[in-house]
């Protein structure tokens, strides 16, 4: 699965790309990819000093950095040293990857045919683009849109009105009415009159036995995947930003929201109407309460609440006081 | 209207679904209800001292509780005792309702007969189950899908891309594009690696004029229904969770979530983002702050809010100091 | 564009729709308008101290207001006294304007005639009403509505599932999956057993190259417009009620709440979950933090965070504290 890639790119080496910079090694660019799935013919990106340790053990060919960030990383990466990393990175990703960067609708969707899905029940006006694939004794709701190349196990119910796109799905995941899954996320660089929209090249992953309520988002990661682990429970209306990771047995009551690039633990249960800020580590067993604002990083057996949230004895001497 | 049952049954005695018990009478079972509904020849359940006072007066045949709860159930009521009182109904359940535990589509829609809805006006690519009954006088806007069985009465006006099942309508109801009613709530029994799903056998009740505006998500009740009262209003993206009961003439503003079980009395006004935590009760005349997170019950003729929710008094002292 | 009507109208002088009033001039009736926009020939309203500024200077040739506000009027204006100024727009609206109280579903849609939309890439399904414009290089999702008389400028892509009405839309506007725009907002008189619904005559002006994320709810106007200013980017989830105005190169994060008639200045970024009040003033360049509850007016180039929301500031004393 993880060799699937949902956009068109275009080949060439780094010199194509970055004409007036001088490389040691001109490879041709497969990918680009973060920090920690970089491999040889890879582009990465290092722009903050929070991701330092995974800087130093990259295996990409070559990074986008700062002057400051450069000496992190290891010899073996050539650096493309530039003033506004993530700037660059729109720049390139939409340089190398096609119709990334504004979620054009698939124009070539149909009727499913028959011969194509065997023992899958679809309901009325579903529309599948191609090379979609979809697992036996699965079902596919009325008016429900399954964009080119999803792929989707066996035995999932997926409800109606729902429209998946750059999604790979695991087997028995229940999807209720109107989701929207795969979309592009929120990144863009901020410029007066006319912001410059990051590409999002990531997927959405949901793995085996997900259940997903009415009405939720979960956008597409932008350079890295968004993944629901195994058995996770999501209720109606949960937002999820691109990026996000969230692991297996987890429980989300409805109307929470997740900022990007977060990573949850096992057998975190979130009570609804909580919001998880970006760029966080929540650990496992966490309990976070209802209408919580997590702003840090909560570890592992912690149970927090509050706006900010913080530890539950906290909590209940602050609204005491 | 109480009469109609969404789900089919599998009618049996209860030691067939209790064989190692033993059982005084052995009676046909007829429905799973609550406490306060169950007749003879119902099975109910009991699992928590908040209920002892229902408990005490329940007409059910049979129980399903815990070796403590027991002795409250009246003589006429025969027990069976379990651990995990939840568990046993979910898999009770299971197995006297069929297809209740999962959304699968309704794969028997059809455009919407003429002959069979006088005076109703249908927009374009209309979806319509077996059994639906449309009251005169009606509008169903295009892309919408009501599967089987559902009512709707007269007068009213359901917008376009709007998901109806497991529902009964009243007249003069509004709903706005894009809801999702009658789904399958948020309820299983966590086990890792794969949940138990307890099956929704309850449905939406919708009274007379009530305005639901767009993208809300209405979850049908578990046992229980979920009811919203005469002439309450409901604006954008408002999240009920199951068996919630809504009084007449409230106001619910934009992106308020109910967890689940809460009653709601008349005459209450809920702001914006505000959220009400599972199992409480709501006076008449309440009023809710925007953003409040309302944990414990609140009395009649309160103005409560902040997080947690506070009466108005104590929330002006708390922000001065 | 603004001149563009969504509903029509019945044209007849003042004293049809108040035959009991005694008036100078018995005008025809043009409009109804707010204060700021109301010319000769219109009726407006006048219901707040607040808006005393804006009453002194109307144009309006009629205006319902109040004993107590009516010498605030300028002469030019007749005035109308009635007790309840809300109550009697809602009477006198639903008489000039035909179904605006409530969203009957476009009837007139149908797919859209290749001739009619040159170079516009529609995806399946498409629905569109009379008169609708859409600018060339634009793409239209699959399922998506656009009801009549709606304009879409050029390089705009609007993506599946999107419901439009009572909107003009500008050029090179991104709009994801499933959003809903133009639909009337959350507005009536309370009265017990059967609200009054007040019409929406407004209408849904979205500027240029502005980002709209799946699953957004953007309510038209009451009497006057929803605006959002050109590059304003908005994440999932985001719900913004009727007659807000919003500026230029905001950043909206996900599940963002708006109130009625609030007005937010250019380059404002607002925090995931976070709610606006309604009738509010944002100014320019504000940073609002996420979960944010805020209730009173912002000046220009502050930093807002908490519920209520106060300076970041005080803020992080009330946190340490």
């Amino acid at each position: 699965m993880s060799k699937i890639n949902f956009f068109k790119k275009r080949i060439n080496k780094i010199s194509f790309f970055y004409p007036k910079f001088k490389f040691i090694n001109d490879l041709i660019i497969n990918n680009i990819k973060p920090l920690k799935f970089a491999k040889k013919n890879d582009l990465t990106f290092y722009d903050s000093k929070k991701y330092q340790e995974l800087s130093s053990k990259t295996k990409a060919s070559y990074c986008l950095t700062t002057k400051q960030l450069a000496p992190d990383l290891p010899k073996s990466t050539e650096t493309i040293i530039v003033k506004n990393v993530l700037y660059e990175l729109a720049i390139v990703l939409s340089k190398i990857y096609i119709d990334a960067e504004i979620d054009y609708p698939d124009l070539s969707l149909n009727k499913p045919r028959k011969s194509g899905f065997k023992k899958v029940s679809f309901g009325n006006n579903v529309l599948i683009g191609k090379k979609v694939k979809i697992g036996k004794n699965s079902f596919i709701g009325s008016n429900s849109i399954i964009e080119s190349n999803v792929v989707i196990g066996k035995g999932c119910v997926i409800g109606s009105g729902v429209i998946i796109k750059n999604s790979i799905i695991g087997d028995d995941v229940v999807i209720q009415d109107n989701c929207k899954i795969g979309q592009k996320g929120f990144g863009f660089i901020p410029t007066k009159g006319k912001n410059i929209k990051l590409p999002h090249i990531g997927r959405v992953e949901i793995k085996d036995r997900v259940e997903i309520a009415s009405g939720c988002t979960i956008d597409r990661g932008s350079i890295d995947d968004t993944v629901i682990g195994k058995n996770t429970y999501l209720d109606n209306q949960v937002h999820i930003a691109h990026n996000v990771q969230i692991g297996s047995n987890c429980m989300i009551a409805g109307q929470v929201g997740f900022a990007g690039s977060s990573k949850i633990g096992d057998n975190v249960s979130i009570g609804g109407q909580a919001g998880i800020s970006g760029h966080l580590k929540i650990g496992n067993n966490v309990k976070i309460g209802g209408g919580s604002g997590v702003i840090r990083d909560v570890k592992d057996h912690s149970i927090v609440m509050g706006y900010p949230a913080v530890s539950l004895k906290d909590f209940i001497k602050k609204i005491k006081n």
